[in-house]
């Protein structure tokens, strides 16, 4: 059952609420972290089975369990069958192609959704699916890989002595998203840094069709990042209408506060595509500026010389009798002319601001 | 009455109700699969007369009658008087042009969807009307043609032991509509794959008329793509709100899963949209940046030689008293001003980066 | 009163409910087919005095109107009269600029939409403003004019024995709907017709600058179909909800089954305008492919031949002392340089593929 | 208090309710017209002290006060004092930069609107801001400056003997809308002539840089148009919910009429707009066709005959040994050749159907 | 705690609450003013101690204090501590990345908006957060720098005598979201400006690619005012709708008067908008038409004097046998070939109108 799957269409087939991986191995290791924690202090140990959590859910206590890479799905199926969770929703743990979403279960609820960071490489975002099951006095967080997602979240649990540890796991969700909330103003400030070059280099006419390429890739990111960030509204919207008891009303005021920021993320983006649209108008029009200028140094070019030629060549005729041959001041005169020429197409040409 | 129209509007006129099939034929033939399921096993036959039908519906069992061939208008109108359906419902199932859509009645639900899949050529989708008409314990599934489009589901009644087979009519329909959306994310793949060749050919500046051809037919496929799959959300949402009592609460959370993915297709579909959108964009500043290219060498060769061949016309020319032809290095001179003035000019059109 | 106004505007200063025709008189003569049928027959005939209309209409039966023509404002009032219908409604009946609307009034209701009909010229479409006033057992349907619009519906009445005529004035109502609306789906198949030939052309690129104006007049047409036909969507919604007793419950499955047809033909149009969109982006783009070809032919001939008449000048050249001029085979090797020249070109020129 | 302030933003600062005009001052001298009806009889006087308004409102008549011309704050403030309006409903009356609203307080109700008039200049439309209080028996409305546009509504209640001067104040506001209403159809007809001879310009291809301007300022005055218009929908259906005992049932018959005439303005408006941006099309394209058209022009001529002159440069060579010029037949065989050349390119320029 | 983070990003990893100061800072010195008024009189001094601040609030008296300057995050601590306000709305005070947003608490109300005010440099705007909290009989507004933005409220609290004194906190709070909603309309007439000054040049044809850079400035800028002003429209809803006892009902109106304006200002910001987009286009159109006058000119002059320069060739070669060379009247009758063939193709281009 421990088959990866790359794409979610290779899934199409298989049974409704069958346990295998979908997306992208990441990791193929499984870790899971136990963190467990009260008003008097925090506990943190790797735990190898998952039968042992049991042991450490207590009232007014919280446990945090964050599992780290999905490769081993019978382990998500023992979980599930532990704390009775939907089949469909240990599916959707394990598919990772989500759409974020909030969904209220009998006693637990499940919010899944993306965390994206800007990866060393430009214009591409690695995007980890997160999971997390929210029960009583416990929240299971299930990730992709191992990173340093959570260190913030940690820590806190850590330092801060009242606060904190003296909520309940609806608190510890509203971190874990905040967190992932906030990375997001990260992205957003890279994108801002990226349009603001681009908009240089067009505005001093250094653009290139490299420039073109660089704005169609930005689109193609911003469309990604709003398709897993656009959701966020409409599941924070729906964990601050729950009426479930696992959200307390205390804690739904954080909840609104990173829906704020979810909110103004989505409008920054929508943003970005409006002026990322701009600069390609920008960039069409400098391709056009850069023809006229072309076509003007050619018609000058052509339209000063190609009459002179034509008197050249007048007089290099072979005909018998063409008395201005003969003149005196001929071969002055015709100089002459094509100087005079040469003035006026100037004149004229600096009128039309060719030149 | 078993005549075929193969347009809509070839319907005009004809009276509500009438039972013609409208559509392109697909198959004369039609065939009646019958297969019959409890927890204890699975019955799978052929049959010619609908009126056995009846015989199979029992309690805490579920019949599944697949009509595969919609030609047979009679046989529809049988099954209509048999088990009371509306006439305008029938007329639905037998004209293959219907937009998705759930309809409530007394005792059945309708439901009418298309079912979608790649054909071999390329940007060539064929779609078949899939209708479902859901009863107590009974489930019919109407189909334009016989394909393998059921087989999976055929299969995990066949395999799945206790869960499938235990559900009543709804987990069938379920099971059926999941199918269904799953098949799409398949096309879905296929179009990315069409639109990153595309992309890559369009950075590589390969493209030709014929990408822009491409590009056409793949926004025509999107576009009917849409108009098929957007009412699914609709259609799923209908379900979900239904209070019928042939819909299950513990169905709906399945139902609501399909209803996710179909929310995933239809944003992936959007998001493809304003891809090409701006593939578009690119061909079309490609073309820009092509003429440019060809202008450029246009405005080079002519700005250098024309003025050169003015030059050469000068003492071409018959004049009787030209004393720089006399001259001892006349001939190399003019082969220096030759030389200069190419070189000044290609200085000029390298600092303008032309060359 | 039988005056005739062409435009809505120069109705402006009119008392409201002022019974004027606005609108182009498309007939000068009015005629009152009436038809009253129940389960048992059918009775047709032409009446000149609408004071006898009244005698018809019994339990039991339905009486439908039928008036062609409206230019004679005073016959219109005369019904106004009779069934006490309200100024506003039969001014409306008269203003054929109307939005197609549904309203309800006390013991009647008031539908008015347009019936639009490609005519025989290409691009034009012929539309007719058609109310109808549905009362108790009588149905008064107006029209611009005399056509064959109805005849499928008084065909129906005619031919079908038990359903049709067992029904209501709502039910009649709902036939003459269905018939507009099924007329609606000639009109988006002669559009795919002309959309598809378009495509074929550009593709092909036969376009001529009359393709542009073809697209044009095409998006003008659908821009005013839409006009007409969107609110079709409000007006049968507005029927579903309503409830009046003039609506069956029974009849509304008919509606429904008209509402959906009319969603599918505004998806339709809607679909066509993207496509529509697509073609004009085509068509601009093979513009620039052409203007490409025609500057890569100036381009080749240019750069080929100006090198060489420089040449060919250089040696027209009289100096006095030019030593390759008398050179033995001087004359053949300028010739090889010609043709040296023209290779490179040309070689050069294939490798960029502007030849 | 009677100084004006040019634009709204020269108000900033100022107190809310201060009463000042804001906006141009069109007229110095306020007038005060009086009409007093009943089902009995018209009186219309001028009066000179808003004091004397009192008088004349009655049980079972209207009296409707008609002040044109707003330099004049102290009377509106007077006015404001003798009915207690809001003083923010006072700063409405006397800002004319209103966006069109309707606004309902204890014992009256407030409208204010735009009326729009073509200028006899091409592309100016003079707006009006009309504010109308309707109380119980008494209509008071404020126009910026005295013209023709309520004559029509004067005449109706000299005029219809029964039926308006039986209704109440707010039938005569809803005559007052319906005439600034149907005004909008006379602008909407000019807008169609003027876009119908863009169009004929544009596709007889006598399009000038003007034509671009045209649409500009059409697109630019539809802008502001659908500014004022629009909120007209919203105005009307807050007109058609309100319970206020001031507009009566009978009375909202004629109110939604009048709805339905701005809904249908505001659907041409966008139409318009959709038809505007297909010319800008039409003449951005003709600019290309016009451009490919004089590079065809370029490109025949240049490449026909610079070859030639090529062929004729050869034989203007000087070199001592060219045994073609001394063959019996030279000249006339290069005239062929010329010839054969020219023919050869006319018959390949005609088959690429440049000339 | 009063280091100051410039972007928000700066900010991810930070627990919730945190008082750091987010945003640039303008001002290191914070003041507080301290206004205190009633009917009998105002009452205006700087504090330094937060504490002092109790001491003012009374019942039917206002106090209001003004906070200028954020870099002292204890201050805000102490304040919340002082009033009890939730420490994500300190948070909130103190991050001056705010989307416009009204909150509600039990005992007070939040809002937090943005003043944008046209800098002296063109195309930039500055914009200072401003957050109020409106308690019982007091008014917490902070501001991220000193300037003259509330002098005009001050001023009306001083002069007005009657109305503005006897209002409470809400219609304070009102009078300062008047101050920045008509401060806009400043921003809108500049706009207005700049957009007219833009058409002019366009149309006059004097548009230079620094006109585009303009063009898309302008559109950047009106992204960011939309941004910062059309989440006003909820805002100002949001307290139209509350139920609180902090705003009363009649202070409602006057946040009416404000929320109208902030739609007008939103809907101004639409109109710039497409106008700006027209204004793109007439840029675009503009480059086409200047290259096709360029282009007219070269075809012009190269199709007049390419065939001339031919026929000069033609008779400059040197056969041995050209007839016309000896011709008595050869040469004069070649110039009558030239004036033919310029006045021929003159002609011809005349009539093409291309000069």
């Amino acid at each position: 059952m421990s088959k990866s799957l790359s794409t979610s269409s290779d899934k199409a087939g298989f049974p409704p609420g069958a346990l295998v991986h979908v997306g992208d191995i990441h990791q193929t290791q499984t870790t899971i972290t136990l963190i467990h924690y009260d008003k008097e202090g925090v506990h943190e140990c790797e735990i190898t089975s998952v039968e042992s959590i049991g042991e450490y859910v207590k009232k007014n206590t919280v446990t945090w369990v964050i599992i780290e890479g999905l490769s081993d799905a019978d382990l998500i199926a023992r979980i599930g069958e532990l704390f009775t969770i939907h089949p469909l929703v240990l599916e959707d743990i394990l598919t990772t192609h989500q759409r974020p979403k909030f969904e209220e279960y009998d006693h637990y609820l499940y919010v899944v959704l993306k965390s994206l960071m800007a990866s060393s490489e430009v214009f591409t975002i690695n995007n980890e699916q997160i999971s997390i099951l929210v029960l009583e006095n416990l929240v299971l967080s299930f990730k992709e890989k191992s990173d340093k997602l959570f260190s913030p979240v940690k820590q806190r649990i850590q330092t801060s002595k009242g606060h904190f540890r003296s909520m309940g796991s609806d608190y510890l969700t509203y971190a874990i998203l905040d967190i992932i909330v906030d990375n997001l103003f990260i992205l957003i400030d890279s994108l801002d840094e990226i349009t603001l070059t681009l908009e240089d280099h067009l505005i001093s006419e250094e653009s290139t069709p490299l420039t073109l390429i660089t704005i169609q890739k930005l689109k193609r990111e911003l469309i990604h990042i709003r398709k897993y960030v656009s959701p966020l509204r409409e599941l924070l919207a729906g964990m601050l209408r729950s009426d479930s008891e696992l959200i307390q009303e205390h804690t739904k005021i954080y909840l609104r506060d990173v829906s704020d920021h979810a909110i103004r993320i989505i409008e920054s983006i929508e943003s970005y595509q409006n002026i990322l649209a701009g600069l390609l108008d920008i960039y069409i029009s400098s391709i056009s500026n850069k023809m006229n200028e072309v076509m003007k140094v050619l018609t000058v070019f052509a339209s000063i010389f190609i009459p002179l030629t034509f008197i050249a060549g007048i007089y290099g005729m072979n005909f018998t009798d063409m008395p201005e041959l003969h003149w005196r001041w001929g071969y002055p005169a015709i100089w002459g002319v094509f100087i005079l020429i040469t003035m006026v197409l100037l004149i004229y040409f600096r009128k039309k601001k060719w030149i």
